[in-house]
């Protein structure tokens, strides 16, 4: 019997308070550093491993942070998640993203229907269409075979695709595997649209709208404007989109698109990538057998999430570390910070993810919580960061805690050696210096010049950045938040947060406004 | 005579301490608030307003923060700096990134030239170059013209320039003043060279080499990277190339490139968008006519800096609400939020420029200061960010401090009606929207759909982002961020929190490690 109770209410909560703090810069001194970056480290299969060896946690405090991952029943919670359970308790859902890539529990059926069978179905149902358009069985009217997709879609039903299609688009190039170049037109700026539009040849292009209640505003408005591009060309808009939406939207049977594959509620966007969301987008990119490898590795992650010992299951150890570092510890904000061009977009998605997941105030019975929950989530690709706001992290009067991830080759074939060494080389190195850089510090009598050191971080260190190790790390992030929204007792799975605002912004465009909001409306010229 | 001296030792700040806090949902209700939004703006010129209105000041902080900008002499200390003290005490250097765009105080001789005199003719050389190009004069050796510009720099030679040439190019296309597309190589991952070189006919590309020093690792790595690609081409690399260093780099005069434009010592990276490092780029993408636009709306800001009332002085005005929002009301992170997608890059740049000289925990003397200095900065742009991390900006239990910047027209002609509104019209209501339902948040007896309100931004509100209203825009940051570092006693012109991590990453090219550096090199297969 699960009991969902705050973090407060726990016993191991306020044991785990009372541990003595890590100093990270002693720690990670000289042999018996080296020997803590040896076994403070957790294999994720397919050759990645979730290292923790710089973040403040010691035997003790890990042994505590097991205690702690006991009583919070997180095991429980997880396999309660994956059942079938109503997890989403605000909008009364279950939590369904993790049957998109495999069962790892009981069979589900809602709506009639087995869901793992559902998700599957639509997968099959995208890659026979991917399998017609790549063959030039399915082309536009003037017989010519389609090259580029653009995903028309926001939040969840962009910036997750958006972030994996880069990820994948130079290993896919390297592999001939890059079937289709993509593009994506999110935001309801009108300039958005434009900009994308005038890059492509509409003609040899199809279109994803991506809207799961097939009634998001800047989702429906860009279509118009692809619909009008498209008509001044004299195309047939309908033969040049697909829809991926619920089958109870008004998209799901419409003579407007040329295929509608099915989402549901139990998906949330920002949880989507594995769904048609991003199905339909990257199997049309790179073909179905990747999106299907890029599954794989997420389902092998899910697994590995179930196992209760919190020593060999990184995304709950990942978790309660970060738990630990923000309740305990106090530190406000988390940086993501991939070694790795190809993953540009994957810190945005992350900020999205946990963010829109944990950034609450109330617990999943809608009462007040008496300690702080998500943090803040940024993050761009090393090496670019370290010439940007690394200053702050390494000299700044508050802490970070720092995620790193690298990966020892990188995805595309060329590379060049200047002064003896690879940019490969060159790259991981600088992930290597930068966590013993945060962790130890360096004395200097110039304080301009001495660093503090004890700066927590960890890294998952991969072999190569394919769609399956992909598909791990994608997991591994969104089990950490599930972990963490259980600890914290939040629904990870609701955004009322996001409401206000449209109703808001309907009233200003209704001219139903006063106060502030009129003088504001008047301002910007509306 | 300037006092240098740190905040805590000024009776202002510690009368400011004093202040009764602002309750922002109270004084934005009803009427009185509707008068405040009328009120607490101020004119930034170019039909652009900077609207504090959400911020949390009333009349008698606003009073007590100008008690403190006259008690931290912030007007005299900006004249120091324009006047050419040296400023930038760490490296002993002066700040001159001012002087790029126009002179506001004494004439400065340096290295026995009149510093002004010798940005303008770099300006002038570029823009001869820049004509050339344009016009055909300048082609390559099969004597077609050059159609794309390939930055090669990182940090402050990147990500300016690049948030840069992104805002502007949609306004380029619909002005006729498009002239070459532009891209960037900055990361040392080998992957992001390829993936440029990739997508760009090499044979009709001018490479720009951007390295002050002459000797960033990252950039000499990837110029080789291009060359490789040049040679493969059967090109002569010199014919393509173009270097933007210091007179005194290895660069300055190699007969490696085609020729050579220069900054100095005087203007850090992330200062340098009006320098030769933006220069050189956006007049050759957008033409010499652009930059100058550009240029002009920047010195228009640096000018009202001057103005020792800090009601008319904007970015003075953001300067000290954020300090008091930092250090008295205990605000870690302030986030970035244009509803533009031209400035998709924007809040990026800004991270830098903030974070990287701002974050810093001894003053200008090296001695520790006993305050927090610069916040977290991040953001993307509106809507987008709307369906993403606003779920915690609205009701994460941590309150950040928002920037909007909004514009009534957008830069492409293309629009499309929807329900009876514009796309613009839809950007323009969210944003009203957002600053509304922040600040005065909603009642409701389910606490999940219940906002506390009460958080506080502020919007730059301007008629179109052109090339006069981005030079605003990035002038009236850079002064914010200078205005802080003043506020602080820091020096927000060095950053030695950089040095560690190019050591050690050095050390581990080398072979020379040992303990938990060299279990990490082994792990990344170094």
């Amino acid at each position: 019997m699960i009991a969902w109770k705050n973090m407060d209410a726990l016993a191991s909560y306020q044991d785990l308070l009372k541990a003595d703090r890590v100093n990270i810069a002693e720690a990670m001194f000289g042999e018996a550093g080296a020997e803590r970056v040896k076994s403070y480290s957790v294999p994720m299969g397919e050759g990645m491993d979730f290292n923790y060896a710089a973040r403040p946690v010691d035997e003790t405090v890990l042994a505590k942070l097991a205690a702690f991952a006991k009583e919070a029943q997180l095991t429980e919670k997880y396999a309660a998640l994956y059942n079938g359970e109503v997890i989403n308790t605000g909008e009364k859902r279950m939590v369904l993203h993790h049957m998109t890539r495999g069962q790892q529990g009981e069979a589900v059926v809602a709506d009639g229907v087995d869901k793992r069978s559902f998700y599957v179905e639509q997968q099959q149902k995208i890659a026979e269409l991917a399998r017609k358009v790549h063959s030039g069985e399915l082309t536009n009217a003037a017989g010519e075979t389609f090259t580029t997709v653009v995903q028309i879609g926001i939040g969840g039903s962009d910036l997750g695709p958006r972030a994996m299609y880069l990820a994948l688009e130079g290993w896919a190039k390297v592999n001939g595997t890059h079937k289709m170049k993509a593009e994506f037109i999110s935001n309801v700026d009108p300039d958005d649209a434009s900009a994308v539009l005038g890059k492509i040849d509409v003609a040899r292009s199809l279109f994803v709208l991506v809207s799961k209640s097939g009634t998001t505003l800047e989702t429906l408005t860009n279509e118009s404007f692809v619909k009008d591009a498209l008509a001044k060309a004299g195309l047939d808009a309908s033969k040049h989109m697909i829809a991926v939406t619920s089958e109870t939207s008004p998209l799901a049977k419409s003579a407007d698109y040329l295929a509608a594959f099915f989402m549901d509620d139990y998906i949330g966007g920002r949880y989507s990538s594995t769904s048609a969301v991003g199905g339909a987008v990257l199997s049309l990119a790179f073909g179905p057998e990747v999106f299907a490898q890029f599954l794989e590795g997420a389902a092998e992650q899910d697994t590995l999430a179930k196992n209760e010992d919190l020593l060999k299951n990184p995304s709950m150890l990942d978790a309660l570390i970060g738990v630990y570092e923000r309740n305990v510890l106090g530190y406000p904000a988390t940086a993501v910070l991939p070694y790795s061009q190809a993953l540009s977009r994957f810190p945005a998605h992350l900020q999205q993810l946990d963010m829109e997941s944990n950034g609450k105030s109330v617990n999943r019975f809608g009462e007040p919580v008496d300690y702080v929950t998500g943090p803040i989530i940024f993050g761009e690709p090393g090496t670019n960061g370290q010439h940007s706001f690394y200053q702050l992290l390494h000299q700044g009067t508050d802490i970070t805690p720092l995620q790193f991830v690298g990966f020892r080759h990188n995805q595309m074939d060329n590379d060049v050696l200047i002064q003896g060494t690879t940019s490969q080389q060159k790259l991981c190195a600088n992930v290597a210096a930068q966590i013993v850089a945060f962790a130890c510090g360096k004395e200097d009598e110039n304080r301009n010049k001495y660093f503090a050191g004890g700066r927590p971080s960890s890294i998952i260190i991969g072999d190569k950045l394919t769609p399956k190790a992909l598909g791990a790390l994608l997991a591994h992030f969104e089990n950490k938040v599930m972990f963490q929204g259980f600890a914290w007792n939040v629904n990870s799975f609701d955004q009322e947060g996001v409401q206000l605002g449209k109703v808001l912004a309907t009233r200003v465009l209704k001219g139903e406004t006063d106060g502030a909001l009129k003088v504001y409306s008047d301002l910007l010229g509306i």
